[in-house]
């Protein structure tokens, strides 16, 4: 008889889809020494029951406080807008609960860091949630790289680009004190944790930022309110092993709907990844037939790359959800074999320095060094 | 209370997994007004109890009849070699059983007309699981053709091609008498189902076809035995509609995992699909500013397009498995509204009289027209 | 000093521009050992003489005869419509002179065939104007087919796709007295010479074609003609050495401007060709490392790719016309060498008979060996 | 009779060839008022003299002077190392001569303006070979960003990337002293001038650069030479109309030939340009039927898109060096209607007064405003 591990989840809308989802499906294709159970979902809208009972959830509050506190639960999935994250995390941690938590961790880092000191003094398992590092593609990225196939890394560059923000109404993702930052937090977290995973830590950053809509229609209400969050930004860096990283995030970029895409360059190779076409991977090796030598495109869906064993035959494409589901199945397997999983909370609080220091260089319009006394 | 549809599934391989996994999510993402019941997993193997329990179902057997004779079991889903599923789906419409059988839906068409002759004498709902008719790309393609935006249809083109034959050992898909036919029924029928749906009925055909590999090795045994079902076909049709067709199925077409494309060319506009890239269309219309007329790929991931105002944001792209879900949604709704949704039995047997057609001529060496009395 | 080469050509078109520009360049890049010398042009319009001049020829004319008999040339290009081949190759032949010719050869295999003796009875150079098998990727193409790197070749599949039926006035390629056939002949005689040249012999073929513009307005008369020549043809062969073919000409494929298309598919690997995008060739072999197996994007623009290391650095494409220059550049050193070059006269003679068991394949509604005894 | 206009070229490299050619053809293609004569061809190497005249000059010498004060030449066409530009630019104007330099204008910002200053003062026709401006794909970028089809310009971002550095040895490019900078200069001119042409002026830069290959092996000798030219850059801009610009430069990127590529967003559409496909533009335009929108793959080669009527049929791409004949067709005509075309040495300032600021940004870590006061 396996272990029961009891998940409470804050959290209903997109994410709280994806990580039920992903829940629902983990044990269908995992063999886990322990049993995930869909307990309490806890919402702040009145659909939160009939959400509840749709994804599969025994339970349901609106009480948060209630989730956390509730002696059955074992492990907790905080979903919510940035700024409720450090409340929420350590307290789930003063009661021993193991986290999981949305990137980005927090909305400064200061925050950030106190929530990574409470999971560890309680010794509870914590995963921020950076899903990409879970994409079979940017798996066998990173094996090429830590197998020395691109030899020394050169060149990192990554765009996130979306284009939602051109036609949005008002929402609370336009508000520096809920969502800490615009584009820079929310996109630009997810492709500053691909750099250190991929590539290693970056020690310093100069960023430019805008806001091109000053202010936004409320919905409903004949007014508009303003935007204090960043639709774009743009940011050049320096990794502690001599590479250099260009990274630029928007939310205006017209016909990318979620366009993440990086490239990566060094002494023998390079490869190329877009999230749009996530179970593909281009590659170039110098190591070649000279008269044959080109970038490859990998179809990422051989039973010989990471998790895919698990799923379909080779050819059988897999969806953006599947991140989630080989997130779970990476946070339940840290919790039986007590042994964190990355990205942790200290992945977390990493990619929060990045993101202050390249905010302050905004500010500043100079060179920041990213904090590393962490 | 919605009422159950307790489902009974033979099959545990591959599609048994596929077939567990849309019947476990699809309740999340469609609102049905009946709840599907995971009631009895039916095998061969001794994993069947395993597997049953791993993907959900309440209960399991080896004894196909027992599924089909259980009063409580509403609809039964058929996932076996082909040349099993007459008597199976036979035997289920003479209990009352809705079914969805997998494709093709039958070994010779005399077997797909007993079968379809079945279901109507007794008025189940039935489907065959030509599952990429619910690709939303393939429903854009569907809706664009169906307003007339590519004009009169003057060519369909469609290849399916894999490599898997290609280091393979012997297996029951090598053998005439289990498999029907070799890619021309396993790769063929789902071409052919598309060339229906997008295009029209199919009159007549001229086909070629090979057996490169004449025999293979037995897995385990210092023996080999013959392969007696093509690795390749390459046909031509004529539709009723005037309309040209040119088709190939290859299992020998090194680099090609699962690629299954098409084109449409009419007198307004083309476009072209392919299923390892399945969340995109490209499309063309000629009456766009000259200057700028081109082929457009479109992300087919918006919430207009056809079932994904049920799945992810704009961008956040879906795998292959969730065609299964769709078609679950639909066997499920055409049971829930007492109408028998598409694709039917009767597409089944249509689709295996161009594939018998098809094989005649290969053996005729001659156009043979395809039956139309049926 | 080296011996000079004086050139009559005739034709002032799409072809005599494209010919021109290849004599007008051919020396600047490559070294050659003889001189060739822009002599007479000879065209039907009334700005045969300023075409002339423009392209840089030393005299012109409107009689073909003349050029022909004039004793200071040597090689004649005959680029005219096929109806007109036969009679200007033979004069030319009879007068010693070095042929290249337009492809098709001819407008029936009995005319290339006569065409091909008189060439062989005289002794003169003579080449097929099968331009394709010059770029430099389908020399790519060729080299790794030849040296095995694909294994034994089980498909050849192509298509040459073309839109500028859809909105033609009538011209004469609507008048099969004058063109010989449609899109069989025109697109169709590139695709079989590049299977011939890649693949091998063509031993029996299945075709089907269609006119759907079954009449065309006369520009500047209010008045249509009949067309007499196919839009599209579909046909399926058998090669020589096993292989099974596939083809497709069509001049209504809205938004294909110039898509000839190839991919071969053998036991060891594959490759696909697209003549838009003439600089590239995608090949896949399957002996690579599994984790990273796929199509590979080769830029055949590097120096040890075919007649490059007389062009441009890599990475700087080069256009369809060059094409041409390379064609010149082989048929002068066949003259200067006194070697016949391929494609020869014979390539257009056996091509021709590929065409004309096609055609009496629609018409007979049947498999039609290809005639071999030429 | 036309007016004819000898040409005198120093150089005969690289560029000298593509210049020769571009000379040799423009007559060819286009209706010009002036007849251009291939005059004088200078080199340094004693094979200046067979290679005037296999590319088609009637005379040559190794004495750049001589070209300049002959009183029969014209124009002059400079395509030296940019170190020599300044002297020979100014010497030519003095003597009257239009000029044609290729990129970057000059070392340093002083000496372009010294350059400008000179061709102004003399009032001859003048023009720096940002032959990228003449790519009929970008020219219809332009258009449509001139048209407002993409709105409100938001981002602009470019790279250039090619990796010969990983395994050359020691060239003069590697020599501040000859080339100025390295890939910021020789790579960062194009890109910049393609911004500027494109979105308009550039007024902060902050930049980053560095050189991983520090010393280089010399050919033929026992020894290496320090490398004191930058291997890659990276910058990001502000633009007077709004827009953010990112930039990279590297000439170490594997697997990058010549891949030169740019990305514009607007507020109603994007754009998307590689050097590699030169015959093609992608654009998105939001204005589309929303449920079929995406990325449009236009082949820029209808005879509606600039220069393309002087070419071949839509479908029948350009090279590289077609840049070259059109940039010619600009030069001489005007020099025909004697009004200076772009881009001039103007162009070729502003370009240099970016580069001068970036290379000031990367030695003080700062952002630097770009000078205007030209």
């Amino acid at each position: 008889m396996k272990k029961k591990i009891n998940i409470g989840m804050i959290g209903t809308k997109f994410m709280g889809k994806a990580h039920s989802h992903a829940l629902r499906d983990v044990s269908m294709f995992f063999d886990l020494d322990v049993e995930p159970v869909m307990k309490t979902l806890c919402g702040t809208s009145p659909e939160t029951e009939s959400i509840a009972k749709k994804y599969g959830w025994e339970k349901w509050t609106t009480d948060w406080r209630e989730v956390i506190e509730d002696p059955e639960i074992h492990a907790i999935a905080v979903l919510t807008p940035g700024f409720l994250h450090k409340e929420m995390a350590v307290a789930a941690a003063e009661k021993g609960k193991h986290i999981i938590c949305e990137k980005p961790l927090a909305n400064s880092l200061e925050d950030a860091k106190e929530m990574f000191e409470a999971v560890q003094k309680i010794g509870v398992i914590h995963m921020t949630n950076f899903n990409y590092r879970r994409v079979p593609a940017v798996n066998l990225a990173k094996k090429l790289v830590d197998e020395g196939r691109l030899g020394e890394i050169y060149h990192f560059r990554a765009v996130y680009q979306q284009d939602w923000v051109l036609d949005a109404d008002w929402v609370w993702r336009f508000d520096k004190k809920q969502a800490g930052s615009g584009s820079m937090s929310d996109k630009g977290s997810h492709i500053i944790d691909l750099a250190r995973f991929l590539v290693g830590e970056i020690t310093e950053v100069v960023a430019d930022s805008k806001i091109f809509f000053k202010e936004k229609a409320v919905p409903g209400k004949n007014e508009t309110r303003p935007v204090t969050t960043d639709d774009a930004c743009m940011f050049i860096t320096r990794f502690e092993n001599g590479a250099m990283g260009l990274f630029e995030t928007s939310r205006i970029s017209a016909g990318h709907k979620n366009f993440l895409s990086f490239e990566i360059n060094g002494s023998k190779g390079s490869l190329i990844f877009n999230l749009e076409r996530l179970n593909e991977l281009d590659i170039y090796l110098k190591d070649e037939d000279p008269s044959a030598q080109g970038f490859r495109n990998i179809i990422v869906t051989d039973p010989l790359h990471t998790y895919i064993d698990k799923m379909w035959p080779a050819g059988h494409i897999i969806g953006w959800e599947h991140t989630f589901i080989f997130q779970y199945y990476e946070f339940l397997k840290g919790i039986a074999e007590n042994k964190n999983p990355s990205p942790s909370f200290e992945d977390g609080v990493k990619t929060q320095a990045v993101i202050e220091a390249a905010l302050k260089s905004v500010s500043e319009r100079n060179w920041i060094k990213v904090a590393r006394d962490l």
